[in-house]
C-alpha cells in the first residue's frame, strides 16, 4: 500500500478527465493549501508531514491495474487513459517546512502545475499535512503543559489506523513529546522507543513480587516497574520496594521509576515520593499515565503532582478534544494563455471562508532585538519586504488599524519543493525537525502559547494583495 | 508498510524477551479483547477489522533488518532473538465476526497460544479491531439518521491518515453508507465510489454555467451540478436548470441530481426542490454535504430539509464526536502444567475495569417468535446453553434481579479465525459482511437504536462464571 496513487476522491478523477477532455490539460493553474482556524482554539499550529507529502508526490503514477480499474467505470476517455498510463508529474510545488509554527489564513503549501494535475493531488496532500499538523500542534500543547517534564507518546492501540500510529508518533515527537512505545516508528525515524511491563506481565506470575524480581533480573538498567496491578500504596510499592533494594541493589544499579495507571495519580504519587524518598530513592522516577491531555496535566501540576514522566496515550494519537484539522486546498490562480495570471477567489457568505487569490510568498518579520516573531505577512510571489524601511501593517478586515514596524529581519516561509515535477527539496531528519521546531516556538510571545484565549497572532496581506482581493470582492459581488 | 509486525509498543518486546528468558515461553495463556463503553453512548457497537487483523497475523515475522534492529538496543538475550528470526505464529484465535453488533463487557476476540506471543499481538490487534468498530459503529448512527436515504463516506481528506482513509471507508460501509468518495477503497473492497466536481471545476471556466455545461456534456448520465460556489439561488440553481434544458435534455438525458455544500442547508433544499419540480426535474436529486453528522442530519429532516442523498466527512471518518474505541487486552487465563486452567482478573476501584476470567464463549439468545435478540449470555468456553430448558438470565451487579426466558434459540458469537497458528477462517467480502451486519440490526429492538438513554442490553454471565469471578474476587479482596 506504498503508493497511494489511488487514494483520491473520485471528483478528482472526474474533473481531471473534465479537464482533459475540455483542453484545459496543460492550462497552468495556482492552487494553495491553507486552514481557517487552530486545533483546540489555540493560538498556533505547528506544520507537518510535508516528507510524507513529498514522497507520495515522488511516486505518483498509475499502474496497468490502476488504469484497467478505471477503465472498467465507463466513464473516463480512452485519451485520458492513455494520458494517466503515460503520467509524469511536472508541477512546482512550495511548502512551509516541517516544525514551523503556522496560522490560519496563510498558505503553507502551493502547487502550481497543469490544471489536471494540480488538482489531482489535493486530497493526499490535505490527508497527509492535516493529519500530521494536529498530532504535531497537539503534542507540542500537552508537551507545553508538562512544564518541562517528559511526555512519551503511548497511543498506538487506538490510533486511528497504522498509519496513524506511525506517523501521529512522528508528528508528536516534532511537537515535542519526547519519544514512543511504537517500536516501527523508532526503527523508520529514530523516534526513542520506551516501554517496560504491562499488568498482564504482573498477572502471569505467581505473586506481584516475584514479577517485580524477575523484571528487575532482566532489565537491572532500565527497572520501571507498574505498582498499579493489585493495590499502588499496599501492595505494589512496597513491592517495588523490596525488589530494589534485594535484586538491584546487590547488583550495584538504581531503579529507573515505578509507573502509576489507575486511581488518584495526584494523591497516590505525593505519597509514593515520600515513601520512595524515605527509602533512599530519590532519583527513582515516578510515571503517571492513564487518559491524559494537557488541561489533566496541567490540573494535576497545579495540585502538586509529584510526577517525573506522563506516559500520553490515545488523547495525544487522536487529538481527541478536537480530531479534525481543517486545512483546505483552493484554486486561487489560472494563467491566461499570453502568460498573465487571473486571480480567482471563492466568495462565500462566512468570511472566514472566503479565499485570498493570486500566487503568493508568506514573509515572518522578527523583532531585531528579541528575536520574536512581530507577523506574517502574506503578499504576492514576487514581491519583497525590505527590512531596512519601516513597514506597515494593518488588518485586512478592519483597514483603519494600522502598526508601523522597525528594527525587524524577514524570512519568507515558503520553500520550494518541487520544480518541474522533480523534488528539490532534502527533508531533514525528524530529530533535526524537532530541534527547528522547539527554536522556532522560542521566536513566539508566551501570550500565544495560552491554553485559553491566546493572543491573535498577526497575519496580514500586502497592500497590493489587498488591493487585488478587494477588487475582485467588488466586482463578483456586483455581478450577483 | 504491509509487514507490521514491528507496529508493537515496545513493552511488548521487553516482556516477551522477558517472558522467554523467565522460562514462560512455551506456557499456555488465554487473552480477551473486550470494550467497556460504547461510542457516543450508543446502545451497542458494530464488530469490523477482523480482516485485518487477520492480514496481520498471517504475515507476523521479522526480517533480518528487524533483528539487527532490536539487537542494536542491547536489552534483549541472544536467545530471544534468535527466537524471533525463526518466529511462527502458532496461536488458536476465535473473534465475534465483522457486522455483528456487540456489547460492553463481552469478550469479542480471544487468543490461547504461548505466552510470549499471546502477548506480542497486543497493540495490532486492538489497533486494528478498535479504528475499524469506531467507524462501522458511527457510520451505522448517521446511516439510521438518514432514515433510509443514502449517505456517502466523503471523509478522506480528513482522515487520520492514509489507513484511515482506507480502511475507515471499509468499515463506514459495512456499518451502512452506500458508497465513499475514496477510489482505492473501491478499487481494494469494490465499495462505490461517487464523486462529481468541486468549486475548482466551477472557478476554472469564465463562468458557471459554461463549467456546468462543460461537466454536462462529459458525464450527460451523471450530471450532478454544485450550485453553491457564488450563489445557490440567484445563480447556481437557474445555471443549472439551464444546462439541463440545453445540454442533457437535446441528449434525452436526465439529470441526476445538484449539491449544495454551505450556507442554511435545510432553508435552502426545500427552496430547490420547489424550483426543481416546477421546472419539470421531480427527479433531481439534492445532495448536501459540509460538516454532518448523525444529530445535524436528524435536524435536517425534523425541519424538513428535502435531501436525497447526504455526504458525510471528517465527522464520521473520523467519529469526531466521540474519536476513541477503548477496546482492551487482558490476560485471563493461564494453564499450569498439568493442564488445568486457572483464571486471572485484574480488579480495580473502578467496577467496571474488573475483568471477567476464564476461556469463554458469548452465546446470544433469540426470540423465537420475534428474532429479536434476548440477551447475550458469557460462559465458560465448553459450557452450552440448551435451549430446550427454560433459561435464567441474572445481572451479575445485581445478582436478585432474574429473568426466565423460553421460546428462545441460541448461536455462539466467537468463532475459530486461527488454529495452530493456521488460519481457518475465510473472511467474507466487504458486501456479504455489509448485508450480514443490516439482518443483524434487524434482530435488536427499536430501544437499542436511540441516540439518547439507549435500553440497556443484556450482557449477562452463566452462573458457573460467576461463581468463579466471586470466589476469585473475594480472595483477592482478602489477601489486600
Amino acid at each position: 500500500m506504498d503508493n497511494y496513487t489511488m487514494l483520491t476522491d473520485f471528483y478528482e478523477i472526474t474533473m481531471a478527465n473534465g479537464f482533459f477532455n475540455e483542453g484545459y490539460k496543460d492550462r497552468t493553474v495556482y492552487f494553495d493549501m491553507f486552514f481557517r482556524s487552530t486545533p483546540d482554539g489555540g493560538g498556533f499550529a505547528i506544520m507537518a508531514g510535508v516528507e510524507q507529502a513529498i514522497e507520495y508526490l515522488k511516486n505518483l503514477h498509475f499502474t496497468q491495474e490502476d488504469i484497467d480499474f478505471l477503465r472498467s467505470k465507463n466513464m473516463f476517455s480512452d485519451g485520458f487513459l492513455e494520458y494517466l498510463s503515460n503520467f509524469k508529474f511536472v508541477c512546482d510545488v512550495w511548502a512551509i517546512p516541517e516544525g514551523t509554527p503556522i496560522f490560519p489564513g496563510e498558505p503553507i503549501l502551493t502547487v502550481k502545475g497543469p490544471a489536471i494535475q494540480a488538482q489531482f493531488v489535493e486530497t493526499m496532500l490535505l490527508l497527509t499535512i492535516n493529519f500530521q499538523t494536529l498530532i504535531a500542534t497537539k503534542s507540542n500543547r500537552i508537551a507545553r503543559a508538562a512544564e518541562g517534564r517528559a511526555v512519551m507518546e503511548f497511543g498506538a492501540r487506538r490510533a486511528q489506523g497504522v498509519y496513524a500510529a506511525t506517523y501521529g508518533a512522528r508528528a508528536a515527537y516534532i511537537g515535542g513529546v519526547a519519544g514512543t512505545s511504537n517500536v516501527l516508528t523508532d526503527q523508520k525515524f529514530s523516534v526513542p522507543a520506551l516501554g517496560t511491563m504491562a499488568h498482564s506481565w504482573v498477572q502471569m506470575f505467581d505473586t506481584e513480587y516475584e514479577a517485580f524480581c524477575a523484571y528487575a533480573r532482566n532489565y537491572p538498567d532500565d527497572t520501571t516497574l507498574l505498582i498499579d496491578t493489585y493495590n499502588v500504596l499496599k501492595s505494589g510499592l512496597p513491592n517495588a520496594i523490596k525488589t530494589f533494594d534485594e535484586v538491584l541493589k546487590p547488583l550495584g544499579k538504581r531503579p529507573n521509576g515505578v509507573r502509576i495507571d489507575s486511581g488518584d495519580i495526584t494523591y497516590l504519587s505525593k505519597k509514593c515520593r515520600r515513601i520512595l524518598d524515605e527509602a533512599g530513592y530519590q532519583d527513582c522516577k515516578i510515571v503517571a499515565s492513564n487518559s491524559l491531555d494537557e488541561y489533566i496535566i496541567r490540573d494535576m501540576l497545579v495540585q502538586g503532582a509529584r510526577i517525573d514522566l506522563f506516559g500520553v496515550g490515545e488523547r495525544l494519537i487522536t487529538s481527541k478534544s478536537n480530531p479534525v484539522m481543517g486545512g483546505v486546498y483552493k484554486l486561487v490562480a489560472v494563467e491566461r494563455e499570453d502568460g498573465t495570471i487571473e486571480p480567482k477567489i471563492k466568495i462565500s457568505e462566512n468570511v472566514a471562508k472566503i479565499t485570498t487569490p493570486c500566487f503568493k510568498q508568506v514573509y515572518r518579520l522578527f523583532d531585531k532585538d528579541t528575536n520574536k516573531a512581530i507577523a506574517d505577512v502574506v503578499t504576492l510571489h514576487d514581491e519583497e519586504i525590505d527590512a531596512n524601511k519601516p513597514h506597515i501593517l494593518f488588518d485586512p478586515e478592519y483597514t483603519w488599524k494600522r502598526k508601523q514596524v522597525r528594527n525587524f529581519y524577514v524570512r519568507p516561509l515558503l520553500e520550494q519543493i518541487f520544480k518541474n515535477g522533480e523534488c528539490v527539496y532534502k527533508s531533514p531528519s525528524v530529530k533535526e525537525i524537532r530541534t527547528y521546531c522547539d527554536a522556532q516556538l522560542n521566536t513566539l510571545w508566551e501570550e500565544l502559547k495560552r491554553f485559553e484565549n491566546p493572543h491573535k497572532y498577526y497575519v496580514d496581506l500586502s497592500e497590493k494583495l489587498w488591493q487585488i482581493k478587494n477588487d475582485l470582492l467588488r466586482s463578483v459581488s456586483t455581478d450577483g
